[in-house]
């Protein structure tokens, strides 16, 4: 399938503008073809003004109809097939295999929000029942749901060009929700964006949704993106990138006139604590663990571990031994674009030079920089140092971590405490071991969104209990996640009925229930007719 | 019970500072004893420090005990009685029979959240048990629910100085979900305020809640109110007021190093549709209902109707005639206090002075300001008028509405489409004039929180299908509610736990299901062990 290098305003391609640009190829360090042309802010307002226009009859289709639309497009996606996969693979770098794998966990999620409206149960529907004759006053009939806010404005992530980009996570849960979706393309994956966004467009053109339901704008987020997060139409905003970037959306998002959410997901460390019995009985295996985890897509992972927490002595210098052998057998390997790659090598010497820090180990053979290479690095320090060191604090997005030697348990504690925001807290521990750290995982509980026991925080499971998010500044919203069936929550507000009558209410809240869903009634979860 | 004048911090008075204020008696029009002593920076810190420091151990006190402290302080707040309403009829001017029922309704609010949590199904816990032979990769245990976020910031409010104060919907659903509060008391009733506050803190010592978990502070916003919202520890706020105190809040919460959600309720005009067959029918009945909607509470309810739309004809001027006949018998009432009373006599002169706006009517007789008192007032105007002047899109808070006279349903259609967010629209109809105008209920579902057919917006019942929000400016989060069981959604976030074992996991999410809870296991909902 050739790339047309056009921007994707609902039914129709559009090139009006003159800036145009290119993808880099990071393997062989060059730009590719096609040109692509970046949206005009007259574009931008065609796409938001239409994706507005679709709104009134995009929340009114049917959810098994919607439903259907997403399934469409989970079938266009996977249809892409290798087109896919080679063009991702030569504007990411990342290997074949893993994109096949992302193009499966990308369509999965999208018939997973398929699925979920379907059954349709999620809508919160709650109908109490009027009481005429209550006294002081009469009890009228009340009935709430979730409905859909209105367009939502996604930005694709550079770190996973299928799964949180332009049919990702966010464009599935506002979809499903009801929302219209305008998508920005990150500039490192223009053409695989192209590609998805054409799929997802004849979805909608052959399932009947309304011109408009789907817009795909290409260029830079500090023209187009700005443009996208202050048009008056935008209701939310999904994104996945740095903190830098995710801030200044959030700054822009809530200084409108009529200020907006923003979920922005923006960068996490991670931390692993390793309790004295895992560190006794299984450090070895932990340490391999560990450094899969951290090498994983090259470190460039939004869960990868950026710390790892032990108590000092011979089992945690020996779990250090042995992650210093892998990190130093560890070949440097293709990072996702040049700015990441630079950025990441920065991290590192930024780590290097804090006072108290040594190097462990890094990969023996030295990054080609033609191949737009990053080095494996394993960093060790003391609790103190990691107390007192802002720089070990920031995350570095790439295959480093950092050993932290803590002297007790009540360093392990005043480390947690320490710690900002992030997605993930890692535990590996025996029973005995958690028993025993109570204090400490209830400390991990408000600083992070996802706790993990005897495992690693890489491969985030796309499920109905599973939590992406976090508290700033992993995120700038962390009541909420972007990862499983809850991110629909994100795109909806609640709606009452006070004594309306059957015809004119959403079919989830009629007495009848014609959908079958939950609900509670009265105070009742049922499926019965109210 | 003599009034202290003091802050209340955790289960200790504090009165560090220098600055005192006075209670404002609207009936006399004279400043009333005690003085109350204005929070320094000092106690602010220390009120959400102490707070910060009872997180920890009242998020893990187990929800029957939590639910066990909010009985308490409700029966505590009850016993106030005769003691409660005279300090509240003193500060605010409002009736006794109005504060009698405003303090039922508190008590009741703060028994359904105990309720709420002692089923305790509202943590929508999720399970997705592990698949370990699953290929590519086994699938982890994961557990979801909601929990507490931490300490929050509540406002209490002028015009509900009970329901909407130190122990209102805010105070109740946040020490629900397991957070402290601490409550900045609204000044036009400190006293009113202290002796809630002195109910609470009785409560929280009596039922062994930790130090902290609640305080009281007295103050001005400018002062106490920013340093509380600006403070670290503080992790979200509840706030119903004015849109400029509301916006102002937000615009501070938002521009922390660490943004945090601001629910502010901050204005509606509550349009209310007259449809053509109910207009013909019921005129007289709906006119009659208009003005006891609109004169409620001298108008000083965020749901007063302040806009009135009706297709122009004989039917329209009827129910104007009316209307001019009820509010020129209206007696001028005591308002809240001198601001509020101030702020609605330029408010209806600024709606005379719009050109195109007749007065069809106002209190013959003239308001008292010895009495702090506001005339009722009822206007007209076409709906051109209504479409081109921003003054007439601006709540006046007092006993004053506008009719709009539309030439068509597409004039009406287009009003509704010009509306900016609300608390609630309301439509008197027929089932013909329902199903003749779903346009008109498309468009008006995407401008409010809540649509009333065949009644009036004022009177909020408080259950679980009820939705006290709106679209900005309504509220500064549209997603969420007040009043209801669903306000305490405002106050939690989601944690995830992996491949946890069972002694590691709260409750809620343990195999055995010990609370007996509604969960989502493996797609299903049961309360069954998992």
């Amino acid at each position: 399938m050739e790339l047309h290098g056009k921007n994707i305003i609902g039914f129709t391609e559009s090139a009006e503008g003159s800036n145009t640009l290119s993808s880099y190829n990071p393997n062989l360090g060059i730009d590719i073809d096609p040109a692509f042309t970046e949206a005009t802010s007259n574009e931008v307002d065609r796409a938001m003004q239409l994706a507005a226009d679709a709104f009134p009859a995009f929340r009114r289709i049917s959810a098994p109809k919607r439903a259907h639309f997403l399934d469409v497009a989970a079938d266009e996606i996977d249809a892409l097939g290798d087109a896919i996969t080679e063009r991702a693979h030569s504007e990411t770098g990342l290997p074949e295999a893993r994109l096949n794998g992302e193009r499966g966990r990308t369509v999965n999620q999208i018939r997973m929000f398929a699925n979920l409206i379907r059954e349709g149960s999620w809508v919160d529907a709650r109908i109490d029942h009027a009481v005429p004759d209550r006294a002081p006053a009469p009890k009228p009939d009340t009935r709430l749901m979730l409905q859909p806010t209105g367009p939502v404005v996604v930005f694709g992530a550079s770190n996973f060009p299928l799964a949180f980009s332009v049919a990702g996570g966010d464009t599935a849960s506002a979809l499903a929700a009801g929302c219209p979706v305008v998508v920005k393309a990150h500039r490192s994956h223009m053409g695989t964006s192209e590609l998805v966004g054409r799929a997802v467009q004849k979805a909608a053109k052959a399932t009947g949704m309304p011109d408009g339901v789907f817009s795909l704008l290409q260029g830079r987020g500090s023209s187009v993106g700005s443009a996208l997060v202050q048009h008056p139409t935008a209701t939310a905003v999904g994104f996945t990138g740095s903190h830098k970037g995710g801030r200044e959306l959030f700054n822009q998002a809530t200084a409108r006139p009529t200020p907006i959410p923003v979920y922005a997901e923006m960068g996490s460390l991670n931390p692993v604590f390793v309790l004295p019995g895992a560190l006794e009985h299984d450090g070895e295996a932990i340490a391999r663990g560990l450094h899969g985890s951290v090498t994983l897509g090259v470190g460039q992972l939004c869960t990868h571990p950026c710390l790892v927490f032990g108590i000092e002595g011979d089992f945690f210098n020996a779990l250090r031994n042995v992650l210093g052998d892998l990190f130093t057998e560890t070949a440097p390997a293709t990072m996702l674009n040049a700015g990441i790659r630079d950025t990441y090598a920065k991290g590192t010497q930024t780590v290097a030079a804090v006072a108290g820090v040594d190097l462990v180990a890094r990969s023996s053979a030295d990054p080609d920089p033609e191949k737009t290479q990053g080095a494996a690095h394993i960093f060790s320090t003391g609790v103190a140092t990691f107390l007192n060191s802002p720089d070990l604090s920031e995350e570095v997005f790439g295959p480093s971590s950092v050993l932290v030697n803590c002297g007790s348990k009540a360093d392990m504690e005043a480390a947690a405490r320490k710690l900002d925001g992030h997605l993930t807290a890692t535990l590996h521990g025996t029973d005995e071991d958690m028993a025993e750290h109570a204090d400490l995982i209830a400390i991990l509980e408000q600083k992070v969104g996802r706790l993990i026991f005897n495992g690693f925080p890489t491969g985030v499971e796309v499920c109905a209990s599973m939590h992406h998010g976090g508290p700033y500044p992993a995120t700038t919203d962390g009541r909420s996640t972007s990862v499983g069936t809850a991110a629909i929550f994100r795109f909806t507000r609640l709606v009452c009925y006070q004594d309306f009558p059957q015809g004119s209410l959403p079919d989830e809240l009629k007495d009848a229930n014609p959908r079958g869903i939950l609900r509670i009634v009265n105070g009742s979860h049922t499926r019965d007719a109210s």
